[in-house]
């Protein structure tokens, strides 16, 4: 069978009954929808660091993962080559064509950055091969700049300049990885990157730092040739009080300040748009409005949670509109795809466990791209705005969009209108009925898949 | 076509398309699930503040509703009769066969209580009639002891003993009006019992004063032979900083502090049960395991808003988990419904909103029904909890249920298991594959709807 | 006494004891604190919405509010007219030198924009003569665009455009009163410049809209010669589930995107930064450290509460915060002050409550100042800031800071630092210690005070 | 010096200026306040987890933590036992007379539970004879029932009764040490006992199981004499999505529920008590006047953060409500004392900042109990109460306290008052006035401290 016990996953459609865990419901990977294929859609990434790494630790508890590679081997170089088999084996047996790796989750740390850049050029080589042999693909990597203690009070934005340069020296090496194995993507996610009490932070100080940073990221991968799209991953808080990259609009905010809006784009996680108290739409949309949405974190919070879980995506409401937005964009970013920046809970430790949220989350996604289709098949939201915001484009509403219009020719025209017809200007959104027929569209679509 | 310009609603299943808005997809009236037509599992009642009194406001902004009897009537107590005629036509379009009300929703209020109560009377007996004549019952009346700024520091728990003998006179005019319509329950909803500010509040005083409120309600009951159930409705905050019905927990240690847990039973609401942090179903679940559910005020909330929002139920997962636990449980309390205690936004101002948002819950609540029975009937989740806690059933297991279990018998049956026998004792849940299957169970049952 | 049954409010110092509630402890108008005097490093203001027009209402219940002018005036523009006095008597005798309004607390409506802009006129030409007479100053207006049922679906991103012509014509008087007033500032609060639900908005199109309207304002302002600040106020959520000026940097990106930066400032509220999770200082040092700090709405609210209080602020620990950026700054924008946007609690209804809690508010601000300033002599935090990023001063932290370094430079000196000197680069921030600090100033410098 | 290189810390006042970080300013532990010593009314304890074990870890980080003892020892039973030594010495430096652990804190987990007894018991012998020879006592002990992955699904309600068997041997062990070391409390935090999903689980198998353990506890203390009072630590949900100690008022209607409300007490924690949206404040009155306070966890969280923090407690407002409840009470429950449940920050990762980190929450505590004591010498709150509820000392408010008040008897008084009169019965709370008053007297009684 391979190193991990289990046949390929198939595709049984809905046939089987709703208890068939080991397979997939919805998604058929060649399968075409909105004319393209559903993996061509749907490019899922599977994340190293949760997958092979995560030991499924919690703050009150320790790891209760059960691995086929635990026990086996004592040193750490050996389980990290090791685990390369592992990983392109699950990618095959899964059926995805990306994955996305931290440095550090794919080799151990020397006792200097050189060692620790020669220990990581063996795993990344092995990597190498297996892509070409395999045809998976790196949707991006990223470093980890915030697991080591030595970067307790951030890494572009640490106080201790030593910190900041061994920091660059780091992303110079990832960038290279990136250069070497075709990475689509690169990730800039800022976990220390904030600050854990203002009164010691000088905030300014902290932000110019980062955007220098960025910038030398810049310089150098035009300098290598490297053409991998940089994103930065927005979240509110956790481990910080504040992170710089709050949310979308805080990040862009950003970006613009410091003149780098044209060499960076968004990667959005659904978690962390509930942290910043926003829906994982409503981020999408923001960055997708402004020309900014570059990939996604496929996962899901609880509501009802203050912190980061993590989890799988299984919510279909979530999913359709998720999948709604990036049908109208045409497509996740230029170079993007769905990263599942998710673990199983730590009462799921088995090893089929990771097939089982995986498919999970990877059905999840199917039926949202399935109903979204439909939606825009039969144009219910377009229609649904032309008529909306029909007034302005005619009459005085165009004036205001051609830019013709002042203050002083709209209070013209709005004088001496009556206040019941003011009123009567304004139609009802009937929501009920929308969040209903929303309803009616995941099920009438996923009925007939 | 009546007071109302629109025919009764019918069902028309899935055939007529997504979008159509004035007619039932799902529920179908008479159709007979798990043993019961679906209108006996879904006792559906029209809430008679939000139905036909909301104004639509919000804290920044006056009402937008617009109603047929608006402007018709000079003299409230003319547009407080006129309004049974409207809402006795509303409820038989609709197709619902009950109603809830406070007793200052229905009629205005006179200098004093007994002014008030001949006004409330006049429109009682009005109400009474139109039972007789349509047949739609009471679910549940209740008092408003929150509006009036008498009730400002509370009513069973103000401070001050006149405001407090108003209120205990208010509730035995309801309760003789209880009497009256044959209510199948009595609610008490407790939004100024609790406080603002615990500085100034003797916690313990008014509690005491709460409890015996509660205590001549019910003696008062049995004097008169009322045999409604009497409800008590949970809600964390808001109005108030806290309110001493925080919760379903919270209210049963209030209940059995006071000795009336016999009594009282409990009316839960999903958006209340959110402002606890909790789930519908947590609330659900916990009433149900200790006996005391009593009935349902079918709404919603927005769990990334931290105010209460009463919208119109539409998301089916939860109410599929609100119908699978009143399946388990066989009935919603011994006499209860669900309320729908809900307003149309304040964006779908029509008077066809009423219709549209009423539809929209009550396909959602009728959907998860169907969901819930087809879950129940494969017992997906009933073998689950059989295989989960089996251990329990025989052995050592047995041997703690059956209470002959001292930690001497555990500590010399445990002291020398290996630790990896301990692991190997507990088991995955699978959670990933779980939430999937309850997706799979929501599709393919309503798919076959 | 004059329309007020009460002297002037005095200061006391701390001679009378803790329970003297109707004299200043801490705020002692001409006392000179770093440089200015207190009044003029606290510009307070009194907001005519919560002080004149509240009647104490929240959403479950009728408002409590008792006003000596209530049930003196049947006619509305008597009233409107009468309040002028009251006004400017209480501004006088609470010592404030400051007021704000938005139109449509100072005048009712009429049936069309002409006949309110008339109504309009007659008190604000009372309000020029009184502010003549009296020296109380305009530090702010403002136009209601959320109150009336016009606005349900917004105003300058009204899908409307009837509705926006109005919200225009409405803007070009207020802008008119503005000028003849000497307003220092104009503020613009987007109550309903949201959207309730996103699947029926088009968010883009929305915020091109009111992009354009703000160019419009810009544009008439100079045309008239009005020379007030522009600022907007941030705000997450309510009355709608997201607002475009969702905090601090979501407004600042927006401006930027729309070339508007240079012609806003913001109006930062303690209540509206809780509600996008973030403290009152973090959203004031994001101001002022972007330029952006235009005014401050002083209030509080209760961090465990999900919607907005408008608490009169006394949380002496956050008015420090609050000041202590003020001072950094050297004041609050170019004209800015601190608007008193908040209520009496529901059960603070008599009018000397009024009083009561502006001196609560004024109180909390002036001990802030105190601290704040021997925070600042001390050099307390300032040497904190210079002693952590000293790195940056000198040696490779000068060349990130004078833009020589690169990837490869930094990599070059970083690459063989042993981990352990990595780790000893980096300091402790002995956080509790610097939070016992800070509680140690408030109470020494407020002993002495 | 011993083995930490620091002086024992000593009291200063306030004469050494707001920087001082290693001395008390506030803390002088045999001074009299309210006719106790301040180590009588503040029996600090150290909690051995934060203190001797946690290495300042993060979701996202490896632990930063620098201690005396870090690369000392190979065997992990010679550090368990030198770390001994180390507590001991920071007790007598640091000047407090009590601690706290869990089993699993201070000896290391052998093969099976009675080789982890064989450990824990060495470590036992050596802290009783530290004892002895210091003084300092046991303020209580603990098991850990949720770190060992054998805990997943939980102890006392794990579905695996092989680990409830484990857990109850593991129970038996720690009441043995509580009585070996003459515990003054035992404590169960149930971290585990609660649910990750509530579909797989059946809440009530699950609290029956905890309750019959809960009992089997119960009967094994009288069994071997040991009358230390049995304490629960409510918290409302992390590592769960619910814990069935979710608050004071849950827990103890558990305990109704099940007869134990007699033998437990509760140990009430502000970090927990923010993530059931309570103040520590309410969650003390509630359990103070239930006749449950047990114990206090001091320490504080952020309440715009939504996970638990541990933070050392420096909010001197929070401090002082604490302090006015527990001298309201007359003391922290029978046998209770102020365990400090915190750990620094992970930037303040030197030793030292384990000396400072607890001088900054012992002086918050003497801070407040010095502000709660001014309060109540001068019966601020008590005499707020006493006229704020008066109605109830006679006329009809009395017979409501005295049980003669019917629905009739109070229906008759008050069905001709006139609303007027109903009004006027309402008095102002002055609420601002309160809260400035609060903040006057915490400055009034520090000054002159």
């Amino acid at each position: 069978m391979g190193l991990w016990d289990i046949d390929k996953i198939e595709y049984v459609g809905r046939e089987k009954g709703p208890e068939e865990g080991l397979a997939f419901h919805y998604f058929d990977a060649d399968k075409v929808v909105a004319g393209k294929k559903m993996k061509d859609w749907l490019r899922f990434g599977v994340a190293w660091w949760h997958t092979f790494d995560q030991q499924l630790v919690d703050p009150f508890g320790d790891g209760t993962a059960q691995r086929p590679w635990y026990g086996k081997y004592s040193d750490p170089m050996d389980e990290a080559l090791a685990k390369v088999d592992y990983a392109f084996e699950f990618f095959q047996k899964l059926g995805v064509d990306y994955f996305c790796f931290h440095d550090r989750d794919i080799a151990p740390e020397g006792d200097t950055l050189r060692e620790t850049n020669a220990n990581l050029q063996r795993v990344v080589d092995k990597i190498e091969e297996n892509m070409k042999s395999t045809g998976v693909k790196l949707l991006w990597n990223t470093s980890s700049l915030f697991t080591n203690p030595r970067f307790v009070s951030g890494a572009a934005t640490s106080p201790y300049a030593d910190i900041y340069a061994y920091a660059a020296g780091q992303l110079k090496n990832s960038l290279d990885i990136a250069k070497q194995l075709g990475a689509e993507n690169y990730v800039f996610w800022g976990g220390r990157e904030g600050y854990e009490n203002l009164w010691v932070t000088d905030m300014t100080r902290e932000q110019e730092h980062m955007a220098k940073f960025f910038h030398m990221c810049v310089d150098y991968a035009k300098q290598i040739g490297l053409d991998a799209q940089f994103l930065i991953e927005p979240k509110a808080k956790e481990p910080t009080t504040f992170q710089y990259d709050f949310d979308a609009a805080t990040t862009m905010n950003f970006l613009r300040t410091y003149g780098l809006e044209n060499d960076f784009k968004l990667n959005l996680e659904g978690n962390h748009a509930n942290l910043a108290t926003h829906t994982y739409q409503h981020e999408i949309r923001t960055a997708v409005d402004a020309g900014m949405l570059g990939s996604l974190d496929a996962n899901q919070g609880d509501k009802l949670i203050g912190w980061d879980l993590d989890e799988f995506p299984t919510d279909i409401t979530e999913t359709v509109s998720v999948m709604w937005e990036v049908l109208r964009a045409g497509q996740i970013g230029p170079h993007g795809g769905l990263n599942f920046d998710a673990k199983p809970r730590r009462t799921s430790f088995t090893w089929q466990d990771l097939f089982r949220s995986h498919i999970a989350g990877m059905d999840a996604f199917a039926a949202g791209l399935i109903v979204a289709d439909k939606m825009h098949q039969d144009k219910y939201i377009e229609n649904l705005w032309e008529n909306r915001y029909a007034s302005f484009s005619e009459g005085i509403g165009a004036t205001v969009e051609d830019g013709t219009a002042t203050l002083e020719s709209l209070n013209d025209y709005a004088i001496d209108i009556p206040q019941k017809d003011l009123l009567a200007a304004t139609k009802s959104d009937h929501l009920e009925s929308v969040k209903a027929t929303i309803n009616n569209f995941m099920i009438d679509a996923l009925a007939n898949a």
